[in-house]
């Protein structure tokens, strides 16, 4: 078969205020195309530049089935490589290609990386609470709908201390000023001192209230110094979590190890990851349990695949990144991988709402706690483009990434 | 001074052929600006984006004095970092500030970073030639030029043997088949063995000849398996290079502690390092003797000062990347970081053409082999936007960065 | 313009009993002078006489602009170098230097340094009490008047025992016993096992009553034997200290590593180092959180910029030393660094006194727990030689140097 | 016995134009006295100040006996310690209390430190020669005279080139370039690659016409880039050297590692060691196979005879310096040592003239190679202190030290 590109197209759409960054691989077969996750939130206008004047000219015309080829030589085709602009926009054409090669097969993407391993992967949510009450409810509540591990965090100004306003908490959130100290440039501040105390005290409380049932998971979103996260680790220790994540920022990676020698916490690491240079001291020196990438973030299905077999051959497990600013495209992505891989351990995982479904029809679903692509050929996943144009997407920077300590310095978010 | 950022433009010009990308970065002082070198040009679509949609609104109403605060909250802002797009439009935007600040201070650049450690920097220069002989001409003419540093290669198929037909030798290039391999992909295809044989004989032949008063450079620029750059390493010791560029590829760093144990023979390694994670364990290891970094593939004056600091408290001195591809601006910034910082080791240079003279009055000039910056204040460079505009910029896919192997393989261009 | 260094004077001045040394750099420019700190108060006239002897005959006639080939030049130029006397004597000149291209820039000195990265410097003061209870007293105090960050030790005989007799309590006092054991040298003697019980003791006490809200600082002082500064820093990581500090003299240093492989606790040292060989395995190890040099001692701003970038590529923090023994000049210099630098962590805070302020107009003011610089061109300080003149040095052996262990024998201060 | 030490002079004499720095502590005891060296020619002014200042007035009154106490409790009194100004004042106290202690013990000083362990120390001499004949003249010139081992150094522009006018060659110099490149400052300027290659060519000369009878020694001098220097190790295997000398300078022996991982030459470095931390390293590693300190510059024989019991703990050699700006005083210091020490290599040495041997009665003498230490009290040497007087010190800079590489950049000595 005489099988060739014929097309790219890039689909924004932000059905949830999320911006997404879909790619639609076209062939020369009628209706034979793939879809891909290209999303990088925060700068997905530049993605979308690199796709349609670098990668699209790039593969058109080549034969789609030819993943490899076209992933090694379209990652040094710009000399200058790796970074998240560009392994974004390669991810959403690997993807799509592994989209493709499925629905040649007629088979899912799993069987092509190997087959089922389980049939569904078991995910972790995340819950907070400004206090720790407000936290053990929510962890509750979670617990009844089924999840067993669950991802800790508590915001507000420490640890018992009530807050009388509300703090819009995110997921991500972590222990926030919501004032900025006087002429202090604008950002989001927060407080170390508060937050190290407060992070100990939760889990005492959560353990001595609901007990050692649950796998928690806590996320210090690197924003403490690497020493500091080694003295949390430390003393988080008796509390038995199923992992720690993000101690310190792709930085400061060669803290790693320090925690290492004294903490007997699983650690995982990688959401911010975009080379290798960042991954392989912590995977030949055994410092980290869970590798956490952000598939697309690496480039996509190809080198998540392998970075996957590399783990394995050092005793280290999958958890890859699945927050919000990931399409369903992506989460389909994160889950076939998930559900095929033998060192699989754990999938991040985030609603995917009505909305979403309705834009992006297949999406996978989760059931008691575990997340199960369908079973349909290729990612098994659709995108309704009418729908997707009804939420367009708007360019507003970030202001979480602008992250402040008390005295006015930009620190890592 | 109520001094703020009114305004960030991005100018493309091509006045060589060559897609350049400069930021000017406009301030409420009325004539009050700065010039930034952001060329990435094999993507340089993608870092106008990001200037023009991420960078420029980041940092409008901002002081244009706080160069650290907006460097360090800037390159974080997207949350997923480094990488050459995003580094690429920060450094834009670094060195318009620098060029601000020198033009606040009525000082040039170097003065702000210490000053001149010495008037002029030895640059060294690219030759190549399609057969030894060839090779020893050009050596001798730039020799008689003036330049004491001359990086060489020698194209065609092979040493001695001389080709008939004119392969169109660019600086960079390597030994490459003109026909590629029946039914393997299109590429630029090189020959492992043909090259390896020849280097050898090239500097035997050069040293026989010219002798050993020239400075001798040469550049692998990573198309060999590791193992063999370590031999060729070997093989190199007899005839003092200066340094041997690029043994290895970014994703093969860690291959160098080998070629180091066993190879007398300065290393030079940085030209596509675009991320801390690169660098740092050659630095701190002391495998590398000149740092090559592309000052705006790092993202600026900023981070290479500091990355200079760093190299000079492990004895490692710096070669900045200087091809092409780097505008005036660029080069302007690279020289009044090589005249002042104390362990600089030498300047890689391109020759700036008249037209890019035009189109950037101020330049830096060489003479007699070194190049000097000219002593306004700020970078001393200017930009006739006119006369950009009369050099559009075409994009177009570059065919060298396909590189192959003979039976089709994909590699590192 | 053809500047030059014209003539360099030494000032001496004591106005509270510390013997403080100012250089003045003078130019061929009308009024166009530097003042720097080189301050050794111990060691004060032979700074003297090595700047008078030699960095004076040195410099005259070069260009004050060139501050970074005076510094390689002049650190080098007796060919042995580094130690406290000639790096004392090459700070005086380089901060003088800096302090003359921040005028001749219009700018304050941390303008050059890179611009604010925040408005005020966070600082710590020392407290100190003979029992835990006088010892809250003074930490609600220094509370009450805005400090966040304290350094807390405890003179006497030991936690909980009070003693009867007033024991003269300088901040840096340790436990000393006020008689020596029968016939043994005279000196400042101190019990090691009192101290080591006391120093939890007196930290539980300060959480227990003042909470966590503070940040708390010890110095050790490198008083106690390596093992023994290991086993109190386990013991004290439930405190949850900002950081401990030199846990070991600068002989010790390969101790660190492995008070690092048991111990949580951030550390600080430096405040004696004269060598880069003692800083640099620290740092490239990661063995310390905070580096605490000396500015003068090590040579001035040049180095210590370019130490803070080394040691912000390896994820530390600066926290400068700021006794009584810097010079109001060395003080501004501390805090230009301290603004500008990213990787800041802490500034070690002495109060300047109204005579002090009376012989240095312009010295930095604290508002608030922050330092803040005057935004005068360069480092925006004075030195009023009359009034300086009124206080002179008295030259006087220093009688806590000669600390002793209860049998007599000699130790480390 | 009340023995005190009543007084400490400081003695400045020059009969040869160098700055020799001498230490006399008279005791109350009628003619009991000593003498130490505390020469560090190029900042006598500020060692004297040291002493008088500060070293004197410490020990005013103490026993002198009492050697070890009064080296700790002195070299920490000042608090900041170590560098060459106060490690050469502390020797100059140190070499006197050993010299009185001799004297109250009827001993030599070698009696003291475990008595003779050969009779006469082996020494090497410098040789030198603008080209490889004049060399090999003066190396057979001092075969003539009975010298084993000798360091061989060439001058001028470069191996097998005469120079046509006379380089005032002192025995430490290297390739001078006479004339500065355009535009740069003045200084001793040296050209690396020339150096580089004439060093295996001058011994290649010198195995081929002297032979492999003598033992051959070179000083690198750290004029070198460290890679170079490896480079250069490898070279000179074939040669087999005694040793080669300073392949570093102290600020970089990190990486002396690199060089003893590829070269199979004996290394000897120490002569600028003014701190522990510099020592350490390079001997518990086994980097060196000869330490070859400057005993006064690292606190006189107390710590020399201490270093040399941890260095034969590894293995490691002894080979003082002793060049010219050694006084008698310290020469003789170097040969008590030598002639004790069970790990002796070898002894540096510099003639002592017939002035220097009237000005200090009871100079060690050399006869065959050997030196050897007169078998009087003490140190057996004294000094003429109206003699002394006739010869006054000159207080200039040294043009030397002002070392330049032919950009014009200031680099180590």
């Amino acid at each position: 078969m005489n099988l060739q590109i014929r097309d790219v197209k890039v689909i924004l759409t932000a059905p949830e205020g999320i911006n997404l960054v879909v790619v639609k691989v076209e062939t020369n077969e009628p209706d034979l195309y793939g879809l891909g996750c290209a999303t990088f939130t925060q700068r997905y206008l530049a993605v979308k530049t690199a796709i349609v004047e670098y990668m699209r000219p790039f593969i058109l015309g080549k034969d789609p089935r030819r993943i490899e080829d076209i992933w090694q030589s379209a990652s040094v085709s710009g000399y200058w490589r790796n970074g998240p602009v560009m392994n974004s926009a390669l991810s959403g054409i690997d993807m799509a290609l592994w989209d493709i090669k499925g629905k040649l097969a007629g088979m899912p993407v799993y069987d092509l990386l190997g087959g089922l391993s389980r049939t569904g992967a078991a995910v972790y949510r995340h819950v907070d609470g400004r206090d720790e009450q407000e936290l053990e409810d929510n962890v509750r509540r979670m617990q009844a709908a089924g999840y067993k591990y669950l991802r800790c965090q508590m915001g507000g100004y420490g640890g018992g201390v009530k807050i009388t306003e509300a703090t819009n908490l995110s997921p991500g959130s972590l222990f926030r000023l919501k004032e900025s100290p006087e002429s202090a440039p604008p950002g989001a501040y927060f407080d170390r001192e508060q937050y190290l105390r407060s992070v100990p005290r939760m889990f005492d409380h959560l353990r001595k209230t609901v007990g050692f049932d649950l796998e928690l998971i806590h996320d210090i979103h690197e924003r403490v110094a690497p020493i500091d996260a080694l003295r949390l680790a430390k003393q988080l220790e008796e509390y038995n979590l199923f992992f720690l994540e993000d101690p310190v920022a792709p930085e400061d990676l060669s803290w790693v190890e320090k925690i290492r020698q004294q903490a007997g916490v699983p650690l995982a690491i990688g959401e911010l990851f975009v080379h290798p240079a960042e991954w392989m001291p912590l995977i030949k020196n055994q410092l980290i349990d869970f590798i956490r990438c952000h598939v697309s973030a690496i480039g996509g299905i190809t080198p998540a695949r392998k970075l996957a077999a590399t783990c394995e051959a050092f005793g280290i497990r999958t958890a890859w990144h699945g927050p919000g600013d990931v399409s369903p495209v992506g989460h389909a992505a994160n889950v076939h991988l998930s559900v095929a891989l033998p060192n699989f351990g754990i999938q991040e995982w985030t609603p995917i709402s009505e909305k979403l479904h309705e834009v992006f029809p297949g999406s996978p679903e989760v059931k008691n706690g575990y997340v199960y692509p369908n079973n349909q050929p290729g990612l098994g996943i659709e995108i309704d483009e009418e729908k997707a144009a009804k939420y367009p997407c708007e360019n507003t920077l970030p202001e979480w990434t602008l992250a402040r300590i008390p005295d006015g310095t930009a620190v890592r978010p």
